[in-house]
């Protein structure tokens, strides 16, 4: 059964996450529609409208470890389309206690990391659409603003379109695990050169934690895991595991992607130095 | 007559647009100085703060694609102000349902495409200024900022001070048409390379429309006018009218400007095959 | 005695300052926090998110040059913080009519300018941090947001922690002044290039003022101080006192770092001419 959150109208936030840049008009036009339908009491709050053009995995990656910091109630509406005009479908979907509106481009498939949300529709009853009209160019403004707005409005999710079974499924490249070590790869390079890998604090089971490690990543062996940047002298690589659980290799006051080597997509070793490692890291072209 | 705008204050919306980046803290100082006048249910949005420095036409250009999908009553503050302690008029003015608050240096008229709003004030009363003083180099934050936040509480434009005949006179290049063709400019280069054009769709009038075009721009020479990015093969570069009518040249899925060499100032022609092309074309030092 | 702002809650103010950048998710995830704990009423504003990584001094001097001109009551969270996860403490203080909230690292002190704030607390009360655990690497959304958040609420600050006496010192470099002359250094380069000094309008006391002047900065020679930018022409540098009273050097309509070779730490001399000046500025090294 759908929640209501109807209660909740007068402080609901709409975040939003684009490719867009801020330099030209496109982010207010977006918001300019949204601020003509919605209620006063609105809130808009940036996610980022620097992802890199059309990179759908970048948007979901800064989607997944921002969305779930905001209240219940609050609508994320991402619009990275490089299918824009095409025949892709405009979806809003519930999950829990947030609204995700956007593309079916597994852009919001992979921030829920699923494919089946709580509630999905298509985007298609044209009364919610941009009233004027729609342009083929841009549905931020023509569609998917106007779809946030009206939930934030109070409307139900089935009124905006009719129900789908699945998103457009894409996943995550998960890390491989065994008994010898993980490998896995760097999803996103943040502002500070920090590397954010795909190797979660949960592969390292029961069994696993307290092994000796050595961790092989772009020009760099690590042979432990700490708690903090400053556990290691300014300018030293540092692994360890980031504010949402994932590992990263960072540099004390410095910039691991720049002076590591590491490069998005980059893989990263984790080997069980008692598990035979050089015969492993050899294995793996890495000399130990 | 002015239009009572009153009963909506508590929703007033102003939005921002300036050169001043967002490194420094001259936008927050100016929102400072706005919040500290306003009611508490103003609400700001940014266009751009990363407007070229002192690119009046790049700004303008801006506030013209985004203004207009913004709600009655919304307030425009725009500061790019070259001439910023000289003897420059700063203005308001009231254009349909919506204000414009900048320097009298043509960014407004450009916006409107009009030397005459429908009322027009030099800001000098100044008793409407910042209470603690203006200073010579930023009147953003003393003179502006404080207008733009006196009319969203409720003051009278008329208040702000004395009438005007007409803005600081600047104007759009037009494109120039005959029977053979169209020769326009490219005058914004947007983030993902999208090259837009001041040719607009209702220059290929009813007699027009329908016949065959070339179109040469940078070192493309296109065939048709499509519909949407997808229409052409990822890479290959597409013309389009724009979400806001406007001829657009783009790259599916790529970067047009880098790839066709466009800048801001190239020469579009738009020729018609069907009235010798190929002589016209040649006129135009292109090969067909 | 504490003031007391309980009315104001309604409308309070957070601004925020970091050096989190755009692209990524962070600032949001931290907006998300406070919006999970703050009244529907609270307004965020951006000073900066573009900080140079954990530089303390710019961020000093961006909330210095903004936060004077926010209202009564403002909250400003200011989050660079080399040493998260370290034993750097976590504080927040009330400095006349405005909060502080951010690491015990200077940047707080240097925008104040004085060690010892109206009150100072450590934000060592636990139940007003993120509720379901704080990470080694995250403090803005652990521990900064969320005591931020919670004087939004109207919590007091003495509830937040325990008191302190003073805050890490830290303190800008001041300007050597005698009879002949003034020396100071460039503190800051802003988005035009503009050069702003740490040389203040009060340096020039009564029998200073009105004595001729030259000022060597960089590789330009000035020999006088104007009111504002087009008092030169284009292209021609320009010394002034700044929207906040300290010597700026500007070129008109062009950028004065890049054309005078000025960078961030660059000293500048002012020489009274009348006062041997060539023989002064020989002693700098500067040919006149």
């Amino acid at each position: 059964m759908p929640i209501d959150l109807k209660d909740n109208v007068v402080s609901r936030i709409i975040t939003l996450t684009s490719d867009f840049g801020k330099k030209d008009g496109y982010v207010a036009a977006m918001k300019g529609i949204i601020l003509s339908i919605a209620p006063p009491s609105i809130r808009l709050v940036d996610i980022s409208h620097d992802i890199a053009p059309q990179d759908i995995m970048e948007a979901a990656y800064v989607l997944k470890s921002s969305a779930p910091y905001f209240p219940d109630g609050t609508i994320h509406l991402s619009v990275i389309d490089p299918g824009v005009g095409t025949r892709r479908r405009p979806i809003a979907v519930r999950h829990g206690t947030h609204w995700f509106v956007g593309p079916d481009n597994g852009l919001i498939t992979l921030a829920l990391d699923t494919d089946v949300a709580d509630e999905m529709v298509e985007l298609n009853n044209k009364r919610f659409w941009r009233a004027t009209g729609v342009s083929s160019t841009f549905h931020g403004r023509d569609i998917f603003g106007p779809a946030a707005a009206h939930l934030a409005c109070g409307a139900g999710l089935q009124e905006l379109g009719s129900p789908i079974d699945r998103m457009q499924p894409l996943h995550w490249a998960l890390p491989i695990a065994d008994n010898q070590g993980v490998r896995g790869w760097v999803m996103h390079i943040d502002r500070f050169g920090n590397c954010i890998t795909n190797v979660t604090e949960d592969i390292l089971t029961s069994d696993r934690r307290g092994r000796e490690i050595k961790c092989y990543v772009g020009n760099a062996i690590l042979s432990s895991i700490h708690q903090t940047y400053a556990d290691v002298m300014p300018g030293e690589p540092v692994s360890l595991f980031d504010s949402n659980g994932n590992l990263e290799i960072a540099v004390n006051s410095g910039n691991a992607a720049e002076l590591l080597g590491i490069v998005k997509g980059s893989p990263i070793s984790l080997v069980f130095v008692d598990e035979r490692a050089e015969a492993y890291a050899s294995n793996l072209g890495a000399s130990v």
